[in-house]
């Protein structure tokens, strides 16, 4: 077995194929760790033809068990941002257009943030669920949002966590298998991909994201997926609120009709295409239907969406060093601030603390006075305020805003 | 400590380069094994700078013990090829001129023999020794040659049981560091590197082998060690015996003065380098003091050099199936043909059948007639003839002898 495992890797380094069978045996549990991040390590560096990223997937959704609805369930997936909170807009307002959600998320590391985390911040809030238990509340109130469970595509666990530890995670046949592995193994009948573009997200050049997103594309629809992908800009935050209260308390305010116009517009453009029919998302957008699908779905997970949320005990406004027009506000920077307040985690086990984070209060071609205020910051203590405006670019030239939907890739 | 790794393996994943410190940090003891098979692949397919290679070298000694001896010490390594037993005729060669041999040895795997199997083909021979029993030993008869000890660069020993099992065996830097921190660890004052060049080899291309060689020489010399390494050809097998019992018969009977061309020029060339003065050892050979040599040193790992040999119950010849002139004896299909006899492991934790093996009568250059004996097998049952037949090639034109030495790399 091991021999075998063994000139398998051989190949793989040496610029070969496996097929399904060996993909298969170079993902069995019973292969040791040391052997499959020596694989991983050469899939990063050697690729995966388009045959081999299937037949990697389906040995990856075969790994464990396989939900599949009694409907038709819709799923969106965001490659992670700055200041993405757009799962808790979408989804009530995706399912108040009758679409029925039943969602997977994660949780934050590094620069981007979790919607597990965000959804914590409400007081009572239960992100752990049993598929029993999501399958109940999906046919009450037509939405769940919950953490990764074990039995679904449990090899990419493994996977992960060991790409993680192991430099392998930039690569995107693994990518594209990890993310869909658990969507088609969660049962998504129809799939939306957010493939975030710009210094905050993953993906930084516009090629790499077009290629991840038609390959999650191309591996889903094969296996009957109605998926399609959009890419969405990621120079800057998206809205204004970056941490987690402060990320739930701006998607409340969308869903109540406010909240800021680049969220509110890619979350109708998601609704859009998740449902077939824009028009119908902005008329549950404005009749509050989302909303109250909102408070159902918080209530049906244990959480009470009409308490206050945690609020920081520092809160400074961090003034512009000079009049001009925001040429950028950075999402990677503004990130990392807020990871730094203690909004976002750098190593795996540590706790968040759901109420700090940054309020951005302009964004590229906003005019600003000098001394107006940039940004806000929650904080539990003392605040870089240098740090923050540091995230802020400012010039004299008239600025467009920043490009929100790049591009959709469709079949 | 494992995210700072990962940075580690990140930067060597994208062609960078690891500094003293750093390569020191990736192969200590607490890193887990599937962080540093990751790194050796990424090793594998970017490489390592030669400053690089010094530095994990360095690293790699100063992972166990030093051995300094009171004396200066010759030492020899092969690369490893099909019947190399040259060790056996060089130590006691080279003892009688008055070096000072102390050497740590392998066992073989695939294809390839190890001296270890081939001594403890000898009644009574131990070939584990603790660094104070080969001190002693050395003082008192010139010779000691045994197994590798655990306190010389466990690093290596970690290392290399990894890259065997994950397919990271291929890399000079890697290779170079293995052998070298083992000879630098031991001692060794002055070093002849046997790089094998051949299909029977593990450089199959003279061009690696020549800058596998020059590596190890310049980290050697960096160490203060007098390396210099030579090409030797292994498209044959060296000698005529390729086994366990079989090899150490032939060895013996160089050193009588007997045995095949080609093994005793190498060894005469080999002594030549390593004492500075080939006529020397060819009196030391032709006088017998060379092989009293042998009897000592034999006897003082408690082996009886006058005992019989283990013999294999089948002796049995292979025909030429037709006359002509033999092109090629193929060194690593008679290697396989050995192993598959019993003479050699597939795995490392399979025991080898002394007494087993192929002598190969014919080689490049000899004319045969039909039916005439190509070579004698020594079986344990059943021989499969037309394998070890089909390792000749027997043509029309005449062929000149196997070229055996192929260059001497000196500083």
């Amino acid at each position: 077995m091991t021999a075998r495992i063994t000139e398998l890797i051989a190949r793989k380094r040496d610029g070969g194929e496996l097929d399904a069978q060996e993909l298969r045996a170079m993902i069995d549990p019973g292969v040791p760790d040391y052997q499959l991040s020596a694989f991983l390590m050469a899939v990063v560096l050697r690729g995966m033809s388009r045959r081999e990223t299937a037949d990697l997937l389906e040995a990856m959704v075969d790994s464990g068990e396989r939900v599949s609805w009694p409907w038709p369930v819709a799923d969106k997936h965001s490659t992670g941002g700055v200041g993405d909170k757009t799962t808790i807009v979408l989804a009530p307002l995706v399912a108040a257009c009758g679409a029925l959600v039943a969602k997977m998320s994660g949780r934050g590391l590094g620069h981007t943030g979790g919607t597990l985390d965000k959804l914590e911040s409400i007081p009572g809030m239960r992100v752990s669920l049993s598929l029993a238990g999501m399958r109940r509340q999906v046919e009450q109130v037509g939405i769940a949002v919950c953490g990764q469970t074990a039995e679904l595509a449990p090899a990419d666990g493994r996977m992960y966590a060991l790409r993680d530890a192991t430099a392998t995670v930039n690569s995107l046949p693994l990518i594209a298998t990890s993310i869909m592995s658990k969507k088609i193994a969660a049962g998504a009948t129809r799939l939306l991909l957010d493939v975030k573009v710009g210094e905050g997200a993953f993906m930084a050049d516009r090629g790499s994201a077009r290629e991840l997103g038609r390959l999650m594309v191309d591996v889903g629809r094969d296996h009957g997926i109605d998926a399609r992908a959009m890419l969405s800009g990621m120079e800057e935050p998206l809205g204004n609120a970056v941490g987690n209260a402060v990320e739930v308390r701006e998607a409340v305010a969308t869903l109540r009709g406010e909240g800021p116009e680049d969220l509110r517009e890619l979350c109708l453009h998601a609704a859009g295409e998740l449902v077939g029919d824009r028009a119908a998302a902005e008329r549950a957008l404005a009749s509050g239907e989302a909303y109250e699908r909102y408070e159902r779905w918080i209530a049906a997970q244990g959480g009470d969406p009409a308490a206050p949320l945690p609020e920081a005990p520092v809160i400074m406004d961090v003034p512009a060093p000079r009049e001009g027009v925001v040429q950028r506000c950075h999402a990677l920077a503004v990130g990392r601030a807020a990871a730094a307040l203690g909004a976002g985690r750098t190593r795996k086990e540590d706790a968040v603390d759901h109420a700090v984070g940054i309020v951005v209060l302009r964004k590229r071609g906003d005019v600003v006075e000098r001394g107006e205020p940039l940004a806000r910051v929650h904080a539990r203590g003392e605040v870089d305020a240098e740090a923050v405006a540091a995230c802020f670019e400012i010039g004299d030239e008239p600025a467009d805003r920043a490009p929100l939907i790049l591009e959709m890739l469709d079949a």
